[in-house]
């Protein structure tokens, strides 16, 4: 509240309009069609605004009209949509064997897509492989293009892009948004990719709850947290980044250095290695081993299955969320991983806690972190509410109508 | 944003008033000594509006008039402030050794308080217990009083005021709020006594973070979490709830019925029982012994801090968040124990995460549950921006000004 009045006492014209401008596309990309009566009804915001700004999206293509709706008594009114391919977007995913991008549209659907795989760890060779990614995405549209939204693994501030720390690409501190945006001159924006995940699963994936966790399980493991319909991303972005937690003191060495981490039971490079002497040499062999009946796979895959489902319960134990989706390729394992994750969160928590929570493998596979690192974007630069985002965009939709703003009642 | 638009839509004119009443009452209570001018300056709400609230609100006895400030160039404005004790509060922390009960004035001040030792676990004992000392603070004070706000260990279902589950207290649905509410009519809110302690330090226990999580430590364990500045309490009121986490899989009988929870191995049941055989019966005795300088209490101390550690590496790591503050009856053993807590932390999560966190002993000792309790009922009752509570009342501050109410912009 103190915030709110402070910062809301400042609001300028400038910035006034410039909410208000969100509030009706955002409302016209929710409830679309839609007329501009109705708009003006649901914002609060009077017809001459609406009108005004209405005009200003059509001119910008964002907006369009699209006919009558039917009639209430009078006249039928002029229905409004937002143009779903005003703008296109540029989303990549920077996993740990390919090097995933894609063009969406403003509805998350995407448009074409390129796919390069990634068979090294060097750091400059990946920002440079980002780099002609993003060349060729763009060279296949004419349309404006919004932003880019990136998904990567590791620790990442996001309000700078700049990634702290990725294990797997072997980045340290590396300015990623920053790079881009002297590229490209576009705005881009930089998320940690089990964060872009839960987002992407939040908006595109299914009934929108409150609270969801994401957790993602390949080379790596991370966590997305959304809570309270928001991505909570911690004090220093870093919130689900559970892969390094001890959970065997004095276990294996880790890639980060330390002993036991949870990556070193439960991530797909812990299954290969326990699958040494087997002739199986990688993940893709695993699970075709398993699926064609071979028991010590099952065995292996129901153990870190086991280690998964005890950091599950941690996750649902802290914070008493009831969604749980998992993703990554470990996923690929299905039913009898997935078994041994849910009876060991099952057995590991709280019963009263535990047993309304389902976990489940998430739905949106490939285009996750895409589909993520997208909504970002499109919430940051656009207002979308597409998820309850962290982000001014998100904070000012719920702020600015107390402002000096006249926010007055007919008490 | 969808569903503001939807709630905002029928706020009535009655909804605006009240919520008008709040907004205007939060903002005297959170800048007093305060003009109209100022407060309709801060709100967005007109003069006129401020004026007839505030008439109301010195009617209700809950602001008053207090002279006049400086001028600014014309006649010097009249100032208003909150009348601190224009009501009581009853606050109750249903603790493991002693229900502690205090009447609490509207700045969070103990006016006065009672403590009942408790040496038995009686479920209907407990409430009997409940309603005379809630009788015994009530003949205390003539003021008229807010309600009644209570912490206890267990799943609450704070909404209704029921106790789902409390293993100290026996009890398991029991509807305290109603029973309350029933008895006396007051308003009763009921929450979890880790998460009314997180609250409380949140609101009066210092510097206000954004986030936060606390660790009570006694005879059970459980931690509150505040999260972007409110209470987070999950989708079934049970976040913090890691007492029960199974930290070792097969090991000690737990209370709960399970095996090797983070009670048995950190607790202060966990540390007496680990001095069996040495004299030493209870946890105050072993406080003393450590003060004396018995290396066996000291070694077992740090053991059940290192196990903490690990936990609270699990908060930290999930969470990333930088502010902890452990609290309880074991915080008393102070440095060795807080020492290896820090440590262990340290060391079991990924250092970029750790390195910023600090672990502290929590500020407000004994009374940290009732003005939790306080801070709830005041928040919900009043309105009053003590803290971020996941309330209606702070979604209300938030989301009515954007109603029909015109939230209209000079665009």
């Amino acid at each position: 509240m103190t915030e709110l009045i402070e910062r809301s006492g400042k609001a300028t014209h400038q910035e006034t309009r410039a909410h208000n401008s969100r509030l009706v596309l955002s409302t016209i990309y929710d409830r679309g069609p839609i007329s501009r009566a109705d708009v003006a009804r649901l914002t609060g915001l009077t017809r001459t605004t609406v009108s005004d700004v209405v005009g200003e999206l059509i001119r910008d293509g964002l907006a369009r009209e699209i006919g009558r709706g039917p009639s209430t008594g009078g006249k039928a009114p002029i229905l409004l949509e937002v143009t779903d391919d005003a703008r296109h977007l540029v989303g990549l995913d920077l996993g740990e064997k390919a090097f995933r991008g894609a063009i969406v549209d403003l509805r998350g659907e995407v448009v074409s897509a390129i796919e390069v795989p990634v068979d090294d760890r060097d750091g400059d060779v990946a920002i440079d492989r980002v780099f002609r990614l993003v060349d060729r995405l763009l060279a296949t549209t004419d349309r404006p293009i919004l932003g880019i939204g990136i998904g990567t693994a590791g620790l990442i501030d996001t309000t700078v892009g700049t990634v702290l720390q990725a294990v797997n690409l072997d980045w340290r501190d590396v300015p990623l948004g920053a790079l881009l945006r002297a590229r490209t001159g576009l705005p881009v924006y930089v998320a940690n990719d089990s964060q872009a995940t839960a987002l992407a699963e939040h908006v595109f994936g299914g009934p929108r709850t409150s609270n969801l966790i994401v957790v993602k399980v390949g080379e790596g493991i991370g966590a997305g947290l959304v809570l309270g319909g928001r991505l909570f991303q911690g004090d220093g972005f870093g919130a689900g980044e559970i892969g390094h937690m001890t959970v065997c003191p004095g276990g294996t060495l880790c890639r980060c250095g330390r002993l036991g981490c949870l990556e070193t039971v439960a991530s797909s490079r812990a299954i290969v290695a326990s699958l040494a002497g087997t002739g199986i040499a990688n993940l893709d062999e695993a699970v075709a081993a398993l699926r064609a009946g071979d028991e010590r796979v099952r065995a292996v895959v129901e153990a870190a299955g086991r280690e998964l489902g005890l950091a599950v319960a941690w996750l649902v134990g802290t914070l008493n969320v009831e969604r749980v989706l998992l993703v990554g390729s470990v996923a690929e394992f299905g039913e009898p991983w997935l078994a041994a994750v849910r009876e060991t969160m099952q057995s590991s928590a709280l019963a009263l806690i535990t047993q309304d929570t389902t976990v489940e493998i998430g739905r949106l596979h490939d285009d996750a972190v895409v589909l993520g690192a997208s909504a970002l974007l499109m919430t940051r630069e656009l207002g979308l509410s597409l998820a309850g985002l962290p982000s001014e965009v998100a904070a000012d939709v719920a702020e600015v109508p107390s402002a000096g703003v006249a926010a007055e009642a007919s008490a």
